[in-house]
């Protein structure tokens, strides 16, 4: 991928597509994909059974701290023994608020065509969220920007195989940390009509949040936390640990009706054990102990269990994504899910710096991961890089090609069998001679029949090598710069967009968050 | 990926490697893989009966054209209805015919502890096939050669994670068609001891294969006959037709104890319906009709049904792989193997041009494929690129990579769920303050715990760029010249060898094979 490749700008299909005045590219429709796919499971009833039991031996016998004195407090009310702030809780209490969560939730935004279910069969995807670094083929890694920010939402919006606008894609760094929650809400909640996070980063920024989301959606306070209308995500500080600020979010968005997902952060060889089973029962019991407190505070609230259990590198202790040891855990908490019968959220993940071959077959393994996981909810399912340090737009636009295959791969249609497909008729009439190019079975299906790429170039390599030789990221560089180019930001009421504008000067002015935390 | 950066040589994991005089690669051992995992289904049960159906109908009512005159002899002996060259079966003798076959088989190579079982819940993974040309990021793409040729052979021979020799890696078109069969077998017979295939292109070359598995496995020709040494993989040639060179080799080698699959290649949309339960439904009509013939011939002989079903680009005409299609078909087609109880066939294949990030997603793709239909023997599964017309040395070390994360993911320990996996003394140890870096737990485990890699680079951005930013395909390119520096041929017994050479200098003396096929 020379410079000189770089800098030529008008070829490809990108190009073409361009000087037709078409679509930058031709996309999916919007759909909310069902996995027909039974999950892989390898362990037995017994594996299952020993995961649950540890956790709760964890839970009952070792405890989980819980830096948060309000939530210390419901410990002890709930009759949980509350050990300076080590909280130890028995089986029958977690698994009678465990119970208490439903095994499927909606997340209605602020257009109701885009509401998403989450559980069930259902797998929903996300995009990259929270990367420090922005890098893409033109500026290489540089901090992250506002600019940045937003196109990495616009792409967000763009593609219909992405159901949800996770945390920030990228932290705009050149927003002072203090207002930078207001920018940024009001960026996703004018550029997408999607569901959407907010961070559980402090009382402001939260209780920010949802009022933001309240206007966006024109909804009475009461409408508001009627049902979910956003979400937020929550990680334990493993092992063992849950922070202030995090629980005092979740408390907050599950009183007001809002969704909530626990996603311990465990690191098999760092912050938990080496061995996979052990490092899945420390994120379970760490997730259980969230989610006891937020259903014992809110019945029934909204909630999902999420895994973020890798390996580190021993070598160099970096952390690894996609590996055989990332997938099977994936699978593991996907059986324990099921087991506690709450939603599953997963990840789309690499260890690779840039989009080449390996941050392809890394990403490809987790989000193969997701799908045999019976995951619901896909985080980082475009644009990820470096661990979760990066998020890049190339990235985002190969990944956006593999969701689609995935979710054209979950379409009855393809393995369809009924005479019509098996196409016996057709058979006997183009017979040992013919091909079946021509014949009417297949002009009466061609344009249907089979996925359609956005960013693989299946030309022969003669042609490829004509039209600039072009490897996939440089690709998707220009499939990138098209979309951004013909962007439109979805409609918004004028009044509701002045109201959320005056919401943000208003809370400005008030000095917005602390950032001292 | 500049041109500096490719001249700089000394760098990265391989140049330490190669300056510690330690392996270019520290691989995993040799081992034979059991996949646990319960395929993926995407038809009921009626959707097999549709299939199979189908099939049945093609066969007694269209028919197949056999263009062997031998194979039509044998069709009218055993009572079947031969109209010209077009014959038609009914479903009792290809139900008897295909009972015949064994549902699992080994094939012995000259090296014994080489011995592959085909078939059961075993996934066998070989080196990319028959392509004409050869790609580097030295040479770029160049019409294969007999160098070429040899080193294939030897990345073959090196990793551990490829179990049989395919067909020539790349077509050396270099040496004379009439005797590139006794020099590549000769390579193939002295660089590798692994099990290996030869062409059914015509009497002479599948004599002459034969004959030199033979000595080289140092066998009489009745121990030779007793069992499979080696194995060819036949065509139809889609639709409804099988030639005449392809049938007489498999005839040749079922009457000789040898393994055969049987692989039709119907392209949906092109040489097969553009449904994809139209195009496997042709693909198995093809496939048991040559099983059928060879099992009437050979009751019991050794056979193995394959899969090459995808769809084409039906813009360009171009075959796609690695697509959703591509995978619900190779699903569907397991299906059916297991109703017939057929080892099955798959490959690794993409449509990608050079080893990129589309290369790495169509891979990976097919490979998941492969896995979930319960393939028992992967063609193609390292080094193939542009649809089969490219073999790549970059293509092969990164495909590696994938295949040796998929052997390792199918190793029971990952899941372990005993007390030590679930490690709760460990936990209570550590506590929340601590880390696992440092506990015994880790300690015992940590060389063996998680899977190491090969070509991946999992460290930051800022030390993967202080060493050159190398993209993936790249460091693929270095580990290919390390390895092939290191390179030692397995050992062969002298006399055997001489015998061998011998072999072929008779041949090449006699005109070795026509070439007017």
């Amino acid at each position: 991928m020379t410079s000189e490749i770089r800098r030529k700008r008008a070829g490809g299909r990108a190009g073409h597509a361009e000087r037709a005045g078409v679509k930058a590219v031709d996309q999916m429709p919007w759909r909310i994909p069902v996995n027909p796919d039974r999950p892989i499971e390898p362990m037995g009833p017994e594996g299952v059974q020993a995961i649950h039991k540890g956790a709760m031996r964890i839970l009952s016998e070792i405890g989980i701290r819980f830096l948060n004195d309000e939530a210390l407090g419901i410990f002890k009310e709930a009759g949980c023994k509350v050990d300076g702030d080590t909280v130890r809780m028995d089986e029958d209490f977690v698994m009678e608020m465990v119970g208490r969560a439903p095994a499927e939730f909606t997340v209605t935004p602020r257009n109701p065509e885009r509401r998403l279910p989450f559980g069930g069969k259902h797998i929903l995807f996300g995009n990259v969220s929270s990367p420090p670094n922005y890098w893409d083929l033109e500026r290489g890694k540089v901090t992250g920007f506002m600019e940045g920010f937003r196109d990495f939402i616009k792409l967000t919006q763009y593609f219909n195989c992405i159901h949800f606008a996770g945390g920030y894609p990228v932290e705009p760094v050149d927003v002072h940390a203090s207002v930078r929650h207001l920018d940024c809400l009001y960026e996703k909640l004018t550029l997408t009509d999607k569901v959407c996070h907010a961070y559980a980063l402090g009382k402001e920024r939260v209780e920010d949040g949802m009022e933001m989301v309240r206007i966006a959606g024109g909804l009475s306070p009461e409408a508001f936390r009627s049902a979910p209308h956003m979400y937020t995500n929550i990680n334990s500080v493993s092992p063992l640990k849950h922070d202030f600020p995090m629980i005092d979010g979740a408390l907050r968005l599950v009183r007001n009706g809002q969704a909530v997902i626990v996603t311990p952060f465990t690191l098999a060889g760092a912050m938990a054990p080496v061995t996979m089973s052990g490092a899945v029962t420390l994120s379970i019991a760490e997730a259980l102990a969230a989610i006891a407190l937020l259903q014992y505070v809110a019945p029934g609230a909204a909630v999902g269990i999420g895994t973020f259990t890798s390996n580190v590198d021993m070598k160099s202790g970096a952390p690894a994504f996609g590996t055989p040891e990332y997938m099977r855990a994936t699978q593991m908490t996907g059986q324990m899910a099921r087991f506690y019968k709450l939603p599953l959220r997963s990840s789309g993940v690499c260890a690779a710096n840039v989009p080449d071959g390996q941050a392809m077959w890394e990403t490809c393994n987790s989000l193969w991961a997701a799908m045999q996981s019976g995951t619901n909810m896909v985080y980082h399912a475009a644009g990820w890089l470096e661990g979760g340090l990066i998020a890049s737009p190339e990235k985002f636009v190969m990944d956006c090609e593999v969701l689609q295959m995935l979710q054209r791969y979950m379409e009855p249609a393809v393995w369809a069998t009924t005479p019509d497909d098996i196409a016996i008729d057709t058979i006997a009439e183009v017979g040992a001679e013919g091909h079946y190019f021509g014949c009417q079975h297949t002009q009466e299906r061609y344009t249907t029949a089979f996925y359609q790429p956005i960013a693989s170039d299946w030309r022969n390599y003669e042609a490829w090598q004509l039209d600039g030789s072009v490897w996939t990221a440089e690709r998707a560089h220009r499939i990138f710069k098209s979309i951004i180019a013909e962007f439109e930001a979805p409609p918004m009421d004028a009044g509701v967009q002045e109201e959320l504008k005056d919401f943000v000067a208003r809370r400005k002015s008030e000095g917005g968050a602390p950032t001292d935390y």
